[in-house]
């Protein structure tokens, strides 16, 4: 773990956090998985990161999982590491709509057709799209 | 903005994490929204944080509308921060697939039918699900 652990909480979201929770984790990883950065020296520059900081934290991916080494030495995100693009979709969303006074700096769009992404909340069983006030939360396997 | 801010940043993930990227902050709104915690009481005793830390986290929240003050003083959740249930779903299902060794410790739920709730990306164009490698950003209207 990163340091920064909940250690009362046998919950998903704390754990993740636990991994991606601290300054600039995830602005790291959405520079990785939608700017294609690798080097150290692109991700320092584009983010204004103090150098000890972004080699913390990229040492830490390494150990998580999220990211491995190529060949130059340089960080190359894994599925791990990618699959949280819904997160920052869903980060993005959120700020779109309650802290973008200007409209949306970033689209998500389709790379095949060119078509808007959006997440959305699903309803397995009656393919609604619930509201967040229509969604709860239930004990699952893993519950203690 | 709460202390932490991302200054060369226009990204909408970057402006949400400024709100909400804070250690506890994400875990405060998921008992408000989820187990519909109002109390401080409540909040401290569950989370087993610093009440000081606590403290300085709901009066950031106040100032930027996440909760608002109930007539006893209690925090209640508001339609901004309520929505953010879709960042911490998708910390879920990230952290349910990476981090949860025994299983999903919670399971979101349909409170109308019961059914499973999911968090999908889906593209407005195709209709189709895309995977993480799938999803582009491009400069939206806010853009500069």
């Amino acid at each position: 773990m990163l340091g920064r652990t909940y250690e009362g909480e046998n919950c998903s979201a704390a754990r993740a956090l636990e991994i991606v929770g601290e300054r600039w984790s995830l602005l790291i990883i959405r520079n990785a998985a939608f700017a294609g950065m690798t080097r150290f020296s692109d991700l320092e520059h584009s983010l204004g990161i103090a150098p000890n900081i972004l080699a913390k934290r990229l040492e830490g991916f390494v150990v998580q999982g999220l990211m491995g080494r190529g060949d130059g030495g340089d960080y190359v995100i894994t599925q791990k590491g990618r699959e949280l693009c819904e997160v920052i979709v869903a980060l993005c969303q959120w700020g779109d709509r309650w802290a973008a006074p200007d409209g949306p700096p970033v689209l998500f769009q389709h790379a095949d057709c060119g078509g808007a992404i959006r997440l959305r909340l699903q309803c397995d069983k009656c393919a609604r799209e619930p509201t967040s006030a229509e969604v709860v939360a239930v004990p699952g396997p893993g519950f203690r």
